[in-house]
């Protein structure tokens, strides 16, 4: 559409990974004109034949590192878990001057994992988008994606300066706000914000899909009452959540030891009946809900 | 609206509680004719006056028992834990082949609260429409709140087929689909569908409310992945929940055991970073998210 037309920010960007994410970011720079080729790259042919089909690529490659050739920006869209292994297959094709962005929800594992093969000359900015939906592919994806959420770029001390704002204009292009933080803060954050509820939601679709068999029927027909809810979040891609929990393992369960306390004294407030407690606790949660309103993230 | 118009169900109904489910109920049953009469009442002064300026009842009166003189149907909509005060309250006010419902959680304590209350040719009626939001107060209703979700009548064996009947009929007109179930029962199904969720939810809710004052304003900031869906059933009426915890305690005590441990199981996997049993229950939690999808209930 001529009016979303921006100018172009980068000549070639090439996309590793064309699922969700991959997907929705490569229509919203097509949607803007943000680049001049877009070259995809996916493990699977038929992913490529899809994205091909759905036209959000102009180009599909065989090999990772065909795709990202001549590239001025490589954006990594695997889960976290394959996120080294495949800079270390692209880094001899990479292109002096090149910038190596990614979009995993884990920061510090991922920039240990990839900074070590980052050649000299090719710029490695790592960035997490705080978006997504349960679904997961390449059809899945949408220009819309990114508007009016955030994008957390966590360059280290020594990342160039240009190639940390070419990346940040980027996402601001696709609609996003963008923030910057220290890798291992970002983990702390998002492993509460993020990460632990996706657990606690496997948890308890977990907890119901082992119950007999009429009350799991049941289950399906009553979800309204507020079950559905975590179905949603439970029906999020397993492999990239696998990853996830590997990848930020110590603030996971550092999250997760505090709010195993918490709920334990739920629990106990409950088996001894205390009534205040509860009321207190559910009336405090209130505020929160308002803050995020407020802060037009609901 | 001319073409919602039905047939009367009851000459006059009254409504004990003008609350998100109250106040829906009135105006579904005011939007279709299904009352000649609504007669409301409400503890606080001002929620009785809020609800006259609305318009969703006709008569507000000043205390329960003046509330249900001449009612044919009474609907008790209140916390749990004061329905079987407020049934012993309005008791000796209801005529002769008045029907009685509720509209709680939990309905095995309701039962045992309610029923030596009802008098000589009154009948008691146990409901549970399965809908509702976050919100909560009269301003908070709509008269669509029912429409596509299930309502479930647990009668006892010994209930009036009749009463029952124009109950499940009452549900039906306002667009509810109606199943009945033993008291027991639907509070073990609403356990797993409603109630544990909840305490979950104000539990991690909770969790990040102690986190220090800087993460806390990061959770506010990013809850996009995935904490604001939490923060909204945790935003949920305090004193509803409080009651529906107490009253059901046995059934949520039971769940939250079977979910404790799935939770500890998923820890473990994490601490040892056993990626197969991640991956194996993640992708088991997919398919109920399509069941609940295919049962029209996402």
């Amino acid at each position: 559409m001529a009016e979303d037309q921006e100018k172009v920010l980068f000549q070639r960007v090439s996309l590793i990974g064309l699922g969700l994410i991959g997907s929705s970011l490569a229509r919203a720079i097509k949607r803007r004109g943000l680049a001049s080729e877009i070259v995809g790259y996916a493990r699977s042919k038929k992913t490529r034949e899809t994205a091909l089909g759905l036209g959000f690529i102009d180009r599909a490659e065989e090999t990772a590192a065909t795709a990202v050739e001549g590239a001025n920006l490589v954006v990594i869209a695997v889960p976290v878990g394959a996120t080294g292994a495949i800079v270390q297959e692209i880094a001899p094709a990479l292109s002096v001057g090149a910038i190596v962005t990614d979009v995993g929800s884990v920061k510090g594992a991922v920039v240990e994992a990839v900074a070590p093969h980052i050649p000299e000359g090719v710029h490695f900015v790592p960035g997490h988008p705080v978006a997504g939906t349960e679904e997961s592919g390449p059809e899945a994806g949408f220009a819309e994606l990114f508007e009016g959420r955030w994008c957390i770029i966590t360059p280290s001390p020594g990342s160039d300066a240009g190639a940390v704002a070419r990346v940040e204009s980027l996402w601001r292009a696709v609609g996003s706000e963008v923030d910057q933080m220290d890798p291992q803060h970002h983990d702390m954050v998002l492993a509460i914000t993020s990460h632990l509820p996706h657990l606690i939601a496997y948890t308890i679709v977990g907890t119901a899909t082992d119950l007999q068999n009429h009350l799991q029927r049941e289950v399906i027909k009553f979800a309204a009452g507020g079950f559905r809810d975590f179905t949603r979040i439970a029906a999020s891609d397993p492999v990239m959540w696998r990853d996830v929990f590997l990848a930020n393992k110590d603030a996971v369960l550092e999250m997760l030891g505090r709010f195993d306390e918490d709920l334990t004294a739920l629990q106990r407030a409950i088996r001894y009946e205390d009534g205040a407690a509860l009321e207190e606790i559910f009336s405090r949660t209130r505020d929160i809900r308002r803050s995020i309103v407020e802060a037009g993230q609901a």
